[in-house]
This record gives C-alpha cells, sequence and structure tokens, in this order.
C-alpha cells in the first residue's frame, strides 16, 4: 500500500515501554537520529514490536511544525 | 525554550510552496532524509523561511505511526 | 506494510479540490459513512487520487476524540 | 454544539481498557467497522464510557491518511 | 454533545483567511489570548464563520506539548 | 528558538498524573483557563514537570476545531 504520509523514514526499534493502555516505542533511525512514537499497547503487540525489530517511522506533514535559532 | 516534543532533528529547508492560507515547506534532514511540513502561511513569513533556512524539525510523539514490511 | 495505526477503513474518493499546497479529498465508506481528509496537494499527485479511486482511510488512535450525548 | 470537525460517526462502545494516565476505547461503527481511540483516563470518566455506551467518534480531517493498493 | 476533548476555550473569531482547501482562523480567548486554528475551508462555510462570530476551540490533549524556560 | 506552532499559551502546571508509558499534565493558563496535555513520561521527567512549574502550552494550528452554539 502507498500512503499520502510524506514521511516515511527507516530504522530500527531500540527499546518498547509498555503501559496499561499505550506504549513508548523508540527507534534508530538509519540516518543515526532517533525517534519516540506513542502507540497503542495493541498495535505493539499486533505488529510484534521489539528491540532490533525494522520499522518505518510515519508521520503526517500536518503533524511537523518547524523551529529556527533566534 | 526546551520542549516536551521527543523528536527535534536538524535540516534546511529545500523549497517553501505557499497557498492562500497553508504552506508546505520541505527539509533536508543533516541524516541525509527528506521531511514534508504543513504549517501555516503566517508561521513560514514569520519565521522568514526560505530555501537555505536552517530549521530543526518537530514532531510530537503521538503523532508517530510506525510500519512493519510482511 | 502493516502499520500501527490502528483505524483502517476501505472507501472510494467522491471529490478532490486542490489548493495550492493543500488537498481535501472526500471518501465515501464501503460501510456508507463519508470521510474527509486533508492532505498535501503532492501528495494527491503522488497517489493519482481521483474520483474512484478505491483508497484506505487511515486514522492514528490518539486523533479520534468521542462524544455523548446529553 | 457544532463543530468544525468534519468527521462524525455514530457508534457503540464495546470496550475500555484503562490505564494511570491514558485510557484506550473500541468503538464499533454503526457501519459495521470497529475505531479505537485513545483518550484520557479522566475523559473517559467524564463522559462515563463503559460497554454500550452511544458515542459520536470525532476525527479532525487534517489527522486522516490515506493509502492506495498498489 | 458532551465531548471527550479536554480542552474547550470561549472566544471570538477576529480573521478568517481562505485558501482553495483550507482555511485559517484566528479566534481571542476570552482569557484575552489569541489562538490560530487551521480547518477546511467547508468547515468555515458549513459553521458560518466570520469576524465576531463566538465560537469554543477545542484541543484534543494528546495535541498539546509543553516548553519550559532554560 | 522561535517555532512555526501558532499558539503558545504561558501558564503553571497544576497537575502531573504518571503511568508507565504517557503522563497526563493540567496546566492552569494565566488568563484563568486550565489546559490538559498528554506527553511520555520521559518528557515529563526531561522537563522536570511538577506542581508549580511555569510552562508554555504548544499547539500547532492543524490541531485546533471550533464549535459554535446553535
Amino acid at each position: 500500500m502507498r500512503l499520502s504520509t510524506r514521511n516515511q523514514l527507516p530504522g530500527t526499534v531500540v527499546s518498547v515501554t509498555t503501559g496499561e493502555a499505550m506504549a513508548v516505542v523508540k527507534v534508530r533511525l538509519d540516518g543515526g537520529e532517533h525517534i519516540t512514537s506513542s502507540i497503542t499497547r495493541d498495535a505493539v503487540a499486533d505488529l510484534g514490536l521489539a528491540e532490533g525489530s525494522k520499522v518505518t517511522v510515519l508521520v503526517k506533514s500536518t503533524e511537523v511544525a518547524l523551529g529556527v535559532e533566534d
């Protein structure tokens, strides 16, 4: 499936912290940066996410803000 | 100002497309990937964004989805 | 690719309104309801979206609010 | 109150999973599809959400991505 | 309708800028601050929004980031 | 750093509820209104947020919906 989602970055899961309802997944991008994702606990289970999982980070362009140094 | 926003990636603006209300800004991350941001036309003007502007890409973790190959 | 995105609903594009930067796409879900999506003009072009296109509507669970009648 | 929110779909709560801070609510739309919503634990308590609650699912159009099959 | 949306602030529209697809609406909160909202052109038309319209600003808690001064 | 984020409102933290993965932070705006923010547990720790912390509430304009009374 091709997505309208403009931002798709390949990476590898480095940690998964699971709560009762939500989970926080940290990903190291292939470019070296780290990304944090907050998804449901169910999504972690359904995708079988764990340290070392290869993933694509997906971010809709309307969710991307920009900052500039003064 | 330090931000709760987990994802902060440095980059450089490569293009700005401006509509009446909104604008689309494309950024090349220092890591080599490209990111698209949809912000208001006013924000582009206030920050003085143009090709070559140094920016930080900001994404809240709740906005980050993940995909895995089948 | 399997997605963490919890909400994936099949439908058909009924209209595309394109601005300079953004576009609004209306979709009739197979269940009969209508959905409006605001995506970039570039995404519409890349996916070749037009009236009649078969699509999957994707919504992250953190973006879903709920209302109850008083 | 009438809302700018373009997407308003009627449904019934089928499950509520509550964590310390957040909760995940699953809703069966009247059209038959299922939707997952991540809201605060406080919102669940304030609205009195439980299995069987009649709700309206609300999604802002800027939060709706689209996919097309290859 | 009561909403799960935690943040509901009363205000008055001070300007509406309309593009082909999207619109930007500026609101002065009763508390004196100003808020900018990006919604579809259709939503502006459906709600009949214009300078002076009384509105409630609605923001889901998952969309609220925080900053602290260094 | 100056931000594209249109909505920046000063306030004071009144409570922090921390779960395993996520946290909910309530803020009293200087204008008197209250705002709820759902951020990661890590963000709360990194910013050292606690009752009495001075913060800026940040909301991207694409996340702001509007309602009008019938």
